[in-house]
C-alpha cells in the first residue's frame, strides 16, 4: 500500500485491529485485488474510495487557477494528490473512531509530510504511525528481498513481475519516476519508462487541434475542432486531455528539485493533460486579467506552489491564497484554440467576452482613443528618476 | 529605418544635418544598401555597427542568468536589444556632439520607451525626436501608401517586395511578429510567417543531442554529442543553438502580453537558441543553487524581466538586480545534456563539480548521513501551528 | 480651492459655466465662506459635501487593515483622501452632465495623479483641466504675488493672514507640510508648524490609557480606561483618537519620500489618531492572525501602500488587494490596551476571543501538548540543507 | 549558564570532561564569578570571550543596513546575538577537538534553533547536547526548586537574590523579557521590569540632539550637538546611543510574536541604541537610495529578518541577501540630525553628498529641469489601463 491506510496497529507481534483504505485517484490498479489483499491481511473494514472527481475539481482545478508550478517546472501532480487522499483517510478515521492513522511513505521524502500535515490539520488529536521512520521496522526490512521473504512467510500476496529499477507514483494527473537507476542525475531516463505518454518520436505526424473553454479560470468544455468530440464535466475533460496529450507525448520533464526536507532529488514526470491546461490557462488568463493584478497573482501562485509542495494544502496560508487566487479568476473566461503535436502545445488563438484586449486601441493602423503625444510625457516623467540618478551619482559615465 | 538614427533633424522643410546609425544585432539585412540609402538621404556620417558580440555577452547572457521571461512566456528578445542599440547611439551622439537623437518606433509600443529611457539615462541632456509622436508627421503619413508616395517623390529607395500583412522585428535572439492580420487575437498565425524556425511538422524526424557547459551561469561550450561539433565563444555558441533550435522548430510562441503603456497586444515570437538555453540554464541552476537562494533569485528574476520589458535596462534597479543575480550565479557550473526535437527541448541529464545534489543522502537504498526519526520531529513541529489554528479557530470542521 | 472643482471652464477670457465642489474631509475650514466665494466667482451650483464618515469607513479603515505605510514611515493621510474627494467629484459631474473636471493640484506633485486617475477610472470619458499644467496659466502666475494681484483686480476674496512659508494639506487623518522653507531637507521644522498635535515637550505629564476594540480588523469601540469615555461610531472613534493623540503629540514625522513622478520630496506629517490605530492594529493582528498568512498579508499591504500613494485607489490591483486584505481580517478581533504619552504609543496588553496565542503551549512552566524532543528532529532536518551546502561548497571554512 | 557551553558531557552519573564558554556580548554580568563557577564545576578550560566589537560590526551593522525588523516591530536583538556566540563556540570546539557542544536553551524557544543551526552550518559533523530536550533531564528538573536543591546538594553556587517572575536575555543591543507573569498577554509589564531604559515618565524634560554620520549604511560618527561629545568606533558609537536612548526611555515594545516553532509568544523588549539607529538609517537611506532599488531592498530586508529570526544567519540565503543588501548601501552616506526625547526619536533634518534629492527639481517655486506638461501624458498613459478596465469589464458603475 503506497497510499496510506489507517489502523490501530502495532509494529511487532500483537495482532492489531485495522481498517484499510485504498484511494482511487486515477492510477491504473486492480482495486479488487487490493481489497482482497487487505481482507486477507485482517483488515476489519476495507474502503476503496473513488476520489477522481473531487481530485480534479477540488485539487487540480485550484492548482490550475494558480498556474501552480514548483521551481519553474514541476506541476505538482503528486503534491496535490496527497491532501486529497489524506482528507478521506481522516474522514473515515474520525467516523470509525480510529485514533491512529498510518501510511507507507518513506522517511526521506515529501509525501510523509504531505500526508501527516493534512492529518494533523484536519484531525489535531490523531496519532500517526509511519513504519519507515520506526527503527525496528526499517532496520528489519533493509531492502526488497527482506520484504519479499517476510511476505512469502506470512502469506501476503505480492506482485510477481520483477519490479522496475525505479519507483513510481501514478494518479490521474501524472506519473512520477524516481530512485533506483534514476538517482544518478546524469543517467538518461530509459525510453520505456513512460506510461502515460507516447514517445514523441513515435507519436502521430498530425496535430490535434482543440478548443478549451474556460469560466472562472477552470475548463468547462473541450472540443476537438476536427472531430467535434466534446467533453463538459471536469473528470471527462481532464481524462480527454490526458488522452490527447498522452497520444502526442506532451508533458515529459526530467528535473532535479529541492525537497522540503532539505535535499535535492531527481524526478521524472509526465503530466499530459495538466500541461495542455497550463498552456491554455496562462493564455486565457493574460487575455482577461489586468496586468497589475496578474503580477500580484503570479507571486501568490508561486507561494501557493511552494506551500502545496511542502505539504501545507490544509493550512491557513493555503486557504488564504486559494481564496485570493479564486477571486482573481472571476473574469478568466473565454476560449483558447491550441494544437497538440509531438510533445508540444501551441496556442493558436483566443477569444473572450471578458477580454481586456482592445483591438482598436492597440492597432498600428487606427488611432483609437489614444494620443501618441501622451507617450512623450509618460516617457519623460519615467526618465526623471533615471536622469537624476545619473546626474547626481554619476552613473552614466560608467556605462559608456 | 526601424532601428533608431540620430540627427539634428527637423520634421518639415529645413534641411537638417544628421548622422545615421544602423545596428547589426544579427538581423538578416543588406547593410551596404542601408549605408547607401542613408548617404543618399544626406547623412553626414553613416555608422553600421556590428553589436552582435556585445548583444550576446552583455544583454542575452544576463537575461539568461536571470531566466528572464516576461509574464511567464516571453523571452524578451526585443526588449534586451533596444538598450544595446540605444547605448551605441548615445556613444556616437556624445562623441559626435549630437544634441538630438531620433528613432522610428511607433507611439503605442514599448520600443519608444526602451530607446528613450536608455538615452535619457546615459545622456541626460539629450533631446529626442520621435516622429511617430509628432502630429505633423503622423497626420501626414497615415498609412503605407502615403509613405510610399513620399518616398517615390523624394527619391528615397524603398523595398519593392510587397510587405507582409504584419510587422516584424528581428535580431540574433528572436523574431517578433505583430500588427496587421495578427491584431485579431483569434486569428491563427499563417504557417509561412516564421523565418528563424522550421515548422515542427517538417522538421527532422531525429533529435539532435547537445551538451551545454556552463560556468557562472552562462554557456561556455556547446557540443553536439553525435557529430562532435564544438562551439566555445558566446557568439558562436548562440548562433549554433539558433541553428539547431531553428532546424527543429524550437521556441515558437503566440501570446497576448501587457505593454507598459497599459494596453494588451498580441505577439508571435520565435526564439530558438534562447529557448534551448533557458531550459538548460534552469536545469543546471537548480542543480547547483541552494533552494532558498533560488526562491529569492526567482523573484528577483521576475522583477528584472519586468524592468527590462518596460525599458529600464539602464536604471538603478536593473543595475542592482543584475548585480544580485550575477552573485547568485557564482556556482552555477556544470554540463547539461539535452535533446532537441520537433519544437521541444528535453533535458536528459546533468553533472556538475558544484552540485548540491548528494546521491547517497537522497537514496532510497542507503541511509547516508540521515536519520528518518528526525523527520517525525520536523513534521510534528510544522504541525504545531496547523493544529493550533484548527483547535483555536475551528477550521478543521469546515473542511471535512 | 486646493480641493478640486469641476467645470466647463476656460483658462482665458471666455466666461465658462462651472459647478464648484468643496469636500469636507475634516479639515478646519470656513465652509460658508467657501460657498460664498464660489458663488461670487460665478459657480452655477456649489456643493459643500461632508465626506467625513465615508472617508473614515471606506478609506481610512481599509488602509488601517492593510497597515498601510509608504516607504516604512508615511501613513498616507493625503493619498487616501484624494480618491475620496475625486469620487464625489465624479458622482456630481456625471449627475450634472459635466464633461470636464478640474483641480488645483500642482504639476510636480502626486495629487494631480491621484485626482485624475480616480476620475479617469470612474468616468473614462471625462476631460480634465489642470491649470497648473497649462503653460498659459503657470507662466502668467509665477508666484504668490501674481495671484494676489489678479485676485484683487477681479474681486476674488483671498485670506488676509500672511501665508506660512510652506504649504499644507489637512484632513481628518493628518496634516502634511511641505515646500517653502521645508524644501531644504536639512532645515528643521519650526516648532509652531504643527496644528493637530501638541509639542511633546508641552504635552501632559501623565499618560492616557485607552482600550481599543477591534472586529474584522477595524476599531469598533474606544474606551478611556480611567475616565470611562466611550466612542463607538467610526467617525467618533477616529476623532476621539485624534484628540487624545493630538494632546500627547503623537504621530509627527519628518521624512524624505519618493514621489511617483520620480523625484524625492521632503514632507512633514502629523497623524495622531492614525498612528495610535496603527500600533493597536498591528498588535491585535499579530495576536489573531496565522504567521504565514501574516507574511503574505504584509507583502500585500506594502504593495497596497504603493498603489495608494501612486494614485491607484480605483484600479483593478487595488480592488484585488483590498479584497484579499479584507479576507485576512476576518478573525482580527479583540481588545488592545495602550498608553499614549509624550509622542509615543505603548502597547500594554491584549486579549481576543480569536487569539491564536496558547498560554499553556508556550509556557516555560508547563509542557502542554508539546514534546521538546520533536524540536531536535525539526532542527536537524532544517540543518540538512545547511550541512550539505557547507560540505559540498565548502562554505564553513570561509566563515571561521 | 544561559549562554551555551560545550562539553563532552553526559547527563547522568559519569564525570564528563568539558570546556566552558561564556561570551561577553555586552550583558551586565560578573565574569570572574562565572569563571570560578565553571572551574568549580570541573571545566577543563574556561573561556570568557569578549565578543562585543564583533557583535556590533558583524551582526548589528548588517541588521541595521537591512532595517531588520521582524513582524514589523521586533529589532532582533537576541536573534543576531545567537550566531555570534555560537560561531565562537564552534571556533573553540574545533580548535580544542571537542566533538560535542551544548547549550542551555529551552525546548520551546527559538534560541535552540539559532544556536544549533549555526553549529551545524559551521561544524557539520558536530553533535549537540541540549539538556532541556532530554527527557531524563527535563523530567528530573521540573521547576526552580528542583534545580536549587540539586545545586545545593552538589555545591553549585547559585544566585541568592530571588528571581524575578519572568526570564530575561540581555546583550549590548537589547534586553528581552518573557515567561512567568508575562505569559498572560493581557498582563501589563511591571514598571520595574526595564533595566536598560528609564521610564519615559521619569526621563529628562529636555531632548538630546544628535548628529549621526553614515557611510555605506553604517554609522561612522555620532556627535552630541550641544555637548560636542563625539564617538567614532562602532562599539563606542553603539554604547553611546544606548546611553542616550536609555536615558530617554527609547525603544520599549511589548509584542506578541510568532516563533519559528509555530507558536505565538509574548515578549517585551528594550532596544535603545538600536531604535535610534533604525530611525536614522531609514532616513538617510531613503534620502540617498533610488526609489525602485529601495523597494527591492525593502523586500530583501523583510526576508533577511525572517531568516535571522529563524536562526539561519549562517545559511546560503542569508549570505546571499546580506551581499545584496550590502551592495545597496554603497551610496548610503550622510548625516542625520535627530532629537531623542521621552521615549521617542524625532528626525530633524539630513544632508548627504550622495543625496538623490534635488531641491530645485522638487521646488514649488522654481521650475527646474521639469516640464509640467509631461505629467499630463504620464497620467493619461497610466490611465489607459484603468479606463479600458472600466470600459470593458464595467467596473466603474459598481463604485459609484
Amino acid at each position: 500500500f503506497k497510499t496510506p491506510l489507517f489502523s490501530q496497529r502495532l509494529i511487532n507481534n500483537i495482532n492489531p485491529r485495522f481498517i484499510a483504505l485504498k484511494a482511487n485517484i486515477g492510477q491504473d490498479e486492480d482495486f479488487d485485488a487490493a481489497r482482497k489483499k487487505a481482507e486477507k491481511l485482517g483488515a476489519e473494514k476495507v474502503f476503496i474510495e473513488d476520489l477522481r472527481s473531487e481530485f480534479v475539481q477540488e485539487f487540480i482545478w485550484p492548482a490550475l487557477q494558480a498556474n501552480a508550478v514548483y521551481e519553474d517546472r514541476y506541476l505538482l501532480g503528486t503534491s496535490i494528490a496527497r491532501p486529497c487522499i489524506a482528507r478521506r483517510q481522516v474522514q473515515i478515521a474520525r467516523r470509525e473512531g480510529a485514533q491512529y492513522v498510518s501510511h507507507g511513505a518513506t522517511g526521506k521524502g515529501n509525501d510523509q509530510i504531505r500526508f501527516e500535515l493534512t492529518c494533523y490539520a484536519l484531525y489535531p488529536q490523531v496519532q500517526i504511525i509511519a513504519p519507515w521512520r520506526i527503527p525496528e521496522f526499517y532496520s528489519r526490512f533493509r531492502g526488497r528481498t527482506d520484504l519479499m521473504e517476510y511476505a512469502e512467510k506470512h502469506g501476503i500476496p505480492v506482485p510477481v513481475t520483477p519490479k522496475a529499477p525505479w519507483s513510481m507514483d501514478a494518479n490521474l494527473m501524472h506519473i512520477s519516476y524516481e530512485s533506483g537507476i534514476l538517482e544518478n542525475p546524469k543517467n538518461h531516463a530509459p525510453p520505456d519508462l513512460y506510461q502515460m505518454t507516447k514517445n514523441p518520436e513515435d507519436s502521430p505526424n498530425e496535430p490535434d487541434v482543440l478548443e478549451i473553454h474556460f469560466a472562472k479560470g477552470v475548463p468547462v468544455k473541450v472540443r476537438h475542432v476536427k472531430e467535434g468530440t466534446c467533453k463538459e464535466t471536469p473528470l471527462e475533460i481532464f481524462c480527454y486531455l490526458n488522452e490527447i496529450g498522452g497520444k502526442h507525448g506532451v508533458g515529459r520533464i526530467d528535473i532535479v528539485e529541492n525537497r522540503f526536507i532539505g535535499m535535492k532529488s531527481r524526478g521524472i514526470y509526465e503530466t499530459p493533460g495538466g500541461t495542455i491546461l497550463l498552456h491554455a490557462h496562462l493564455d486565457i488568463e493574460t487575455f482577461t486579467m489586468d496586468r497589475e493584478v496578474r503580477k500580484i497573482k503570479q507571486s501568490l501562485g508561486i507561494k501557493f506552489s511552494e506551500f502545496i509542495y511542502n505539504g501545507f494544502w490544509y493550512s491557513p496560508e493555503c486557504d488564504f491564497v486559494r481564496h485570493c487566487i479564486d477571486k482573481s479568476q472571476e473574469s478568466v473566461e473565454g476560449c483558447v484554440q491550441l494544437s497538440v503535436f509531438k510533445g508540444q502545445v501551441y496556442i493558436l488563438g483566443r477569444e473572450s467576452p471578458k477580454s481586456l484586449y482592445n483591438e482598436e486601441l492597440v492597432s498600428m493602423d487606427v488611432q483609437g482613443d489614444y494620443d501618441p503625444c501622451d507617450a512623450s510625457g509618460f516617457i519623460r516623467i519615467n526618465a526623471v528618476r533615471l536622469r537624476e540618478h545619473n546626474r547626481l551619482q554619476g552613473a552614466a559615465q560608467k556605462k559608456l
